[in-house]
């Protein structure tokens, strides 16, 4: 079966329920499933079709480890910038926080985390990646696997380009760890469309919004 | 009938036929697909829920006509920087770029044009609306109707913020024409997988691929 086929998910259904999902259950994800992911990804748009990206799937235990390591130790050096030292001085009702320390601390863990990086060289094209990124997303909760976007910090891109013998020319933009979702997909809280649309001039309404 | 219900088309077929269309037949794009478009597009992910975004729908004559003439003079504006001139400057065969221009010389002739907008002030975060243009290229293909992302010439931002009372924080991001396409939507030509995808190390081959 082709990916096109094993992507059968209603493309509404999709989008209505790809919540960011941070917490992963162990339970493994099948190579043919993140092969289907990154054909999804390279479908994507991108200038001058340039395709000025490279997927580094990470799933060996070792290799997990160590940018689980990496991840957890950047992430912790952010938070200790702004003051924050250890998880109690993480508010329990900072759901997002709470969730993306836990995704921290538990990052190589995931099952597999796919690294999307830009081949474009410098000034490095974030951008040129990021739909790749969305289609990603999408296929993987078309296939009942959880994802969210993560960044790695600047501070450690030598060392995850050293890990994972990059070339000098190539950066990690994003972390992507997937998995199946310890929660549930679901709808997301977004701003009315009212809000955030115009017609013919910024603050006129949209019809039907 | 809901959004989610209505982008019924299951999500790989959207993705694997969702080739940038340039050329639009004039036949209107109803208001209710505009929105439902747009429902998708403010589905999309953003870093701490911020949705930077802001969708400003060009339908009306005189504001099409207007944007249109700003985006083919400032098209043209780009290319004579590089020496083209006139169309007989761009080969035949350069079929993308003989479609840029064709849609460049016709952008107002675009049923309805979806500016995106970041409204996240300086520094702009271009970044931070790309996954849900994605999302609008996407529902698009699943509504049957064409679209591409084009982005505006700097040196017409105050001229385009003026015509369309865009406050000083916003900034067009990209520029989509959505119509029905001339063409047929179709595959699109991209790079093998084994080329641009690893695992747990560079260059080491992705089972599968």
């Amino acid at each position: 079966m082709s990916t096109a086929d094993r992507l059968s998910m209603p493309l509404g259904e999709a989008m209505f329920s790809m919540r960011a999902i941070r917490r992963l259950r162990p339970d493994p994800v099948s190579e043919e499933d993140i092969r289907d992911i990154l054909e999804a990804a390279r479908q994507a748009p991108s200038g001058s079709n340039r395709q000025p990206w490279h997927f580094l799937v990470v799933r060996g235990d070792e290799q997990r480890a160590k940018l689980g390591a990496i991840y957890r130790e950047a992430w912790w050096s952010k938070r200790r910038d702004v003051g924050i030292n250890s998880p109690e001085d993480i508010p329990e009702e900072d759901r997002v926080a709470r969730s993306a320390m836990r995704l921290a601390d538990h990052f190589g863990e995931s099952p597999v985390v796919i690294l999307v990086c830009s081949t474009s060289g410098a000034p490095v094209d974030t951008t040129g990646v990021i739909p790749a990124t969305q289609n990603i997303l999408l296929a993987a909760r078309a296939l009942g696997i959880g994802a969210t976007i993560t960044s790695l910090h600047p501070s450690v891109q030598a060392e995850v380009r050293e890990l994972f013998g990059m070339p000098e020319e190539a950066q990690v933009v994003y972390c992507v760890p997937v998995g199946y979702p310890q929660g549930n997909f679901g709808p997301v809280s977004r701003k009315p469309l009212s809000e955030v649309a115009s017609q013919d001039r910024w603050g006129d309404p949209l019809p039907g919004a």
